[in-house]
């Protein structure tokens, strides 16, 4: 019996090629009864840490399955692939920190193992496309029959490479944080969390006081940017949990010119009429 | 037994973000036994209309399905969701407008739900979400077996919210409308039908003048775009059965500069020698 | 019983509007058994060659299927529509040359069709979009229970229009090439095949020198871009085992100014203390 009914799919490869239908159709012939949720493929090239963002934050809408990931810059090095096992999923990828917030967020690594087993990997191996050659190949047969030992040697979960954590700092009436990423619509994800701005006062309703460099703003902060005029700027709690910056019906990373990476503060502004 | 094999999905979420993946991912885990076919997640963000006409001009051609569409400018505000039911589909969506043009083209709305039956919502639903948290699991619930009217309170369908029928009128000889969309080729789709087009007189193998603002064109009616030299203007009746203005080989809403609401009007040309 | 469980499916629709998505309605109303594997559908509008080349790259990692493409900037013209055998698929779509590459890597033509059985088709069928009307729901019979035969007229498969092979001579220890095609990390994948690089002396470890018009470059040519240091150019046996160039970490295309068609010829270098 099969193991997994789905495959979950991201990488930095693109739609204009045909790098993503040729990994379908690696997983088509090794495991035709698993269905494939592409998560993304616009990861920008090479950025691990994007990668692993939306990974994370997808994945817990998604049915248990393989989840194959891959960014990959250091394609054909000395990095190791690794097979994951985390709550009721797989994670497959390179060991490169960009399955690790996932991973987390999955409940953990249970247990781990590089992909050294050459049965289960394509005939032929590009050395510029472990995708094709080796991490679907893999997943997918990791998704049929094979029992995850099958994928190579065991390795200690604590080796697994980890992405340092989204920084954030929360002291007395302050949260210190950057922007983790900016969605398709500008808006902008920091890694402050609901539960950070809850602690430092700052509630639906309220007004933030953000700080970027020498910038500062005072923004409404609801609970969503609907409930401020169109082309106003707004703080609230989004989709995962994470205090985000939007302007109703507008861009707020073109108007506030901050991109990942950007330090950011929160604070709640003192009331005042208004 | 499940209701519906298909479920559709138009949204303006883009594809670099993991949005669309959340949504198929809980469209997987409530209904694993439907297919989802993506009519485009590129609609510009907001952009109501050019949702509504893209969700139109597909549905045509999509098998039975629970249609789930959302441009949702108003997210987390009083705009209420809604359920309808038209032909033989059901349609899925916020209530402003977005829909209506397909349902219309399906023969109308013969029942209509709000949402408001929270158990086939999300446990948690995201304020700015709702694509995740309540259209794509009530839809789901829908396709598999749960009865339309356990989406919600039933509403008249004339209450539905309708955007305006694309605007155009014939007289005599003249046909006014608008640019409706813009494809990706750069043929410029207009409000105009090819009805309209042969009731003033406008036939394929005749000439068209069409005027916008102050500019005057005359540009050759034939039934394909592939009638004209590479690189000339020519007037058809597209595949969705409107006038359309392209050139060959190239991109007529660059060339004329027309963007979606710029009115046109178009008259059949005096015969000439050519 | 269905002959095919797979379609595949390349085009230059791209995906803002709703065209891909119409045919696969179309697919999933007259072939529901069968799944489809979008190769791409950012060809640039009208390139066939550039189709042509993502398509014969994809299919040898597709499960046998009938593979859809449809690059038609002749669309609508005398230009005839084709099915052809040809390994263990078939090919539908314009006979422009499009399937020619693919075809002659799967093998080669053992028969082709004229799409002239209008029973296949769409019952109306518009003139500029034959995808939908006429390649898709003919593709979609032929995967289930019609007969290769039942497309319409045989024809001689040396009638087939080709398109012509990618041009490169080897001499000696010089391989004359051009771009084939650029992928999204901006590698430039070079008609020349690792085979050609091998026959004049060019191999892992060793240095090549590359002209391209007035310019001459000494590039180092490893298994993989991952083998010269962030931001340095490196020529490579790419994964469809033809020389590409790389910047490892950047953009080769862009550094360079090359697009395809460019002329480019390749040596080995001479060997120096390095």
């Amino acid at each position: 019996m099969a193991h997994f009914r789905y495959l979950s799919f991201l990488t930095d490869y693109g739609l204009e090629d045909g790098f993503v239908a040729a990994c379908h159709g690696v997983a088509a012939r090794v495991a035709p009864h698993a269905g494939i949720i592409d998560v993304t493929h616009l990861v920008p090239p090479g950025d691990v840490r994007r990668g692993a963002a939306v990974l994370a934050q997808t994945v817990p809408y998604l049915p248990p399955a393989v989840h194959v990931a891959v960014v990959d810059p250091g394609v054909g090095t000395a990095r190791r692939g690794v097979a994951v096992a985390a709550g009721e999923s797989l994670f497959v990828g390179p060991d490169n920190g960009l399955l690790s917030w996932a991973v987390t967020g999955s409940g953990g690594a249970a247990r781990a193992f590089s992909l050294t087993n050459r049965a289960l990997w394509a005939e032929r191996v590009a050395a510029t496309f472990h995708g094709r050659d080796i991490f679907m190949p893999v997943a997918a047969h990791l998704a049929g029959d094979a029992e995850l030992a099958a994928a190579g040697t065991e390795i200690d979960v604590s080796d697994l490479v980890s992405l340092p954590a989204p920084e954030r700092v929360v002291r007395d009436s302050l949260a210190d944080g950057e922007v983790l990423t900016v969605d398709r619509f500008g808006n902008i994800q920091l890694t402050i969390t609901a539960s950070d701005a809850a602690q430092i006062g700052l509630t639906s309703g309220a007004a933030a006081l953000i700080r970027s460099g020498p910038h500062q703003l005072r923004i409404p902060y609801r609970d969503m940017f609907g409930a401020v005029a169109p082309g106003e700027l707004v703080a609230y709690a989004d989709s995962a949990g994470l205090v985000s910056i939007a302007v109703n019906g507008g861009n707020a990373a073109e108007r506030l010119d901050l991109a990942p990476g950007a330090r950011v503060s929160i604070a709640a502004a003192p009331q005042t009429i208004r």
